[in-house]
């Protein structure tokens, strides 16, 4: 297994484009660029490197093929290669990597398929970008939206549709994008943990039970800008001294509602935008972001439901006009139980600790979980820091990961 | 009397570029832009019409001069023609147009004065372009900084010295701006309150005694940023729900301290930004500005003080990391006594109720108080509302403060 471990090492700096994973200022290879075509060239040259036969869809998700029956069904597994603005090289690449890695052990074990393994390193999964993550896999499952998101602009001002017609596709295709032959039998995502219950707990693999997508709410407070100077405090409107409360608020409700253990919840105030924001003047707007998630639909609305009396109750007390909208309301998507239950057993075989586990990000899984038989397996990450340059994840989780991989295929598809 | 009236009605509309005062967007006509010169041509031309000379200093600040003898003193009236972004056309020009109209008056009325009188029109009083305010007149004062200031930039990216040069004037020469001839007696502003103290004491005149100048600390919290969904709430280091009680803290401790009525002070939460401010990240880092303002020092003291107290509460709490900076604190400036003195019976005599408040605000004659005697008169704008489209002066309260101007001068220029 050294073998594998230093080719797995090599090929980890190789998608992600570097001699060295310290990089002070992370990864910035953000969806539909030409730093992330960079990374997907890598993928093909390794794929074609091990004989799979490679491939591009309409939606620029990459695929990597071990074809051995035009009939036969495919078992896929796969992850993506983007990353957020200075995020690390395994949030996505781990996946790829133990995919890749995963074929090429079974095919140096001369082991023979009676099925077809695909790779998938799905395009543009992080919303950094655009504001809209999981593009590659919405648009193999045909859940895209391509008409209401095709004018969404990046910073630099180029919109979503511009950015994938420069990658060479169409926009107008993009949901054209569909498994290159026959059907899936099922998919395996394997991803970094991004929390810390794998590393606290000491456990090699977590199984994932289902993922908690967001419900997220925008909200706008809205008081009267005045000066700062002359304004007395009794005559004030001022839309943060109105809104702040509810940011300890959610915190609070959210441990409230853990702590009765029916469940689990978090909920976060992650954006706050004042106008105007000006040294000498008092804010008379305030817009607020909250992203709450948890795999219970009904905790989420209790949740909701709270912060709509909290706005109710400053309504009355600071005379604010208060707007809510709700900008994301998804319903968790629990994955597939028979593969769970599979990969438990194959876990104590080989001796690796496993736990079953939620998902509080979302991942490419969630949309392939909609139309195939689908599980996620989480790796410790340090820390439980993503989205980071300090993520991190140490090689010996990821031959863990692989090595779970390659026995559940050995389990699932017998040499012919 | 309705002469005046409706001349310094069409002057008023002169200075500010429009046939109608009603804006929706307001006027923003920034310092050392076009927009600026066009008023200062109009303010020439207006004063030329009237007999008075006009001259311009080398900060851009525009003279004109009633000029009755070399030798004897200068009073100067004045105030500033620029505006904040979307600002108002009373801040600045009401000062501007009373000291005209009260030139006018005095000449239509044969008036002959022993003294030189002047208006200024100060350059670039607002520090809505650069974050600097009152440059002209800290130029004529001399405490103009010019050498830590030139590289600030506007939001274009020109610097200051740039706009200044491109207005045709030297940044290097600046501060060789000064007094066309002679020395001043004395300075007296006319300015909108900017506040609801003379309006809702049906008040016509307010005589200030003293500006409040601001303290303003430059907050930045550190704890960690990191993925909402996958954090549990027990392992967050939320920046944002950190700092976020100190918001209202700092409201509560204003009004605690105005209970006791020993001085007033005001104090805001008027800037704050999330890093990230992303709807999937925990806030790791978030830097509040906060203004500070009162006409007693120790007051202001008390504040910074307290907040420096529960700053150390919240880092205890919390295990964030806090760096608080001091990035202005300007003693408030008393007026001159005696100016304030004499003004008070010319309103008594008027007919016009008057009172003696503080300023919350800055300006030019803070600067001018420093080196010479110095008043500053304010006229009611309703509602308090400044800098800001709906910022608006009734034309008869106008109409008071020039009046009140000519009949001070009256008692102060003896006619040769």
């Amino acid at each position: 297994m050294d073998k594998l471990l230093s080719w797995m090492e090599h090929t980890l700096h190789q998608l992600n484009l570097v001699s060295d994973m310290n990089q002070i200022d992370g990864f910035s290879r953000l969806g539909y660029t030409k730093e992330e075509q960079k990374s997907q060239h890598q993928f093909r040259v390794i794929a074609q490197e091990l004989g799979l036969e490679t491939n591009q869809d309409f939606a620029g998700n990459q695929w990597a093929i071990w074809k051995v029956d035009e009939k036969a069904p495919t078992i896929a597994l796969g992850s993506h290669l983007d990353t957020v603005y200075h995020g690390g090289g395994y949030d996505g690449v781990a996946g790829v990597l133990a995919g890749l890695a995963t074929l090429k052990a079974l095919k140096d074990e001369g082991f023979q398929p009676n099925k077809n393994i695909a790779i998938i390193a799905f395009a543009c999964e992080e919303s950094a970008r655009f504001g809209v993550s999981t593009i590659g896999s919405q648009a193999i499952c045909g859940i895209l939206k391509e008409k209401h998101i095709g004018h969404l602009q990046d910073l630099d001002g180029i919109t979503l549709s511009e950015a994938v017609e420069n990658c060479g596709l169409k926009w107008e295709e993009i949901n054209q994008a569909k498994i290159p032959r026959g059907d899936l039998e099922q998919f395996i995502e394997l991803h970094i943990e991004q929390g810390k219950q794998l590393e606290s707990t000491n456990t090699k693999i977590g199984i994932v039970s289902a993922i908690a997508r967001p419900t997220r709410l925008k909200i706008m407070c809205k008081g009267m800008t005045n000066h700062t100077g002359t304004t007395r405090m009794e005559e004030r409107r001022d839309a943060l001294v109105a809104i702040a409360p509810l940011i300890h608020f959610v915190e609070k409700k959210a441990i409230e509602i853990n702590k009765r253990q029916e469940g689990s919840i978090v909920a976060t105030v992650s954006k706050l935008e004042l106008n105007p924001n000006s040294m000498s003047m008092i804010p008379g707007e305030v817009i607020i972001g909250i992203d709450i998630r948890s795999t219970s639909a009904a905790l989420k609305k209790e949740m909701t439901t709270s912060i709509y009396e909290f706005l109710e109750d400053i309504k009355r007390k600071r005379s604010v006009y208060i707007h809510v909208e709700k900008i994301v309301d998804d319903n968790p998507i629990q994955l597939d139980a028979f593969i769970q239950k599979r990969l438990h057993p194959t876990c104590s075989e080989l001796g690796f600790s496993s736990m079953f586990l939620d998902s509080g990000a979302g991942h490419d899984v969630m949309n392939m979980a909609q139309k195939w038989p689908s599980g996620l397996i989480f790796i410790p990450c340090r820390d439980g820091i993503s989205h980071h340059p300090n993520e991190y994840a140490e090689m010996k989780y990821l031959l863990v990961g692989t090595k779970l991989l390659i026995n559940y295929l050995k389990e699932l598809v017998v040499t012919k």
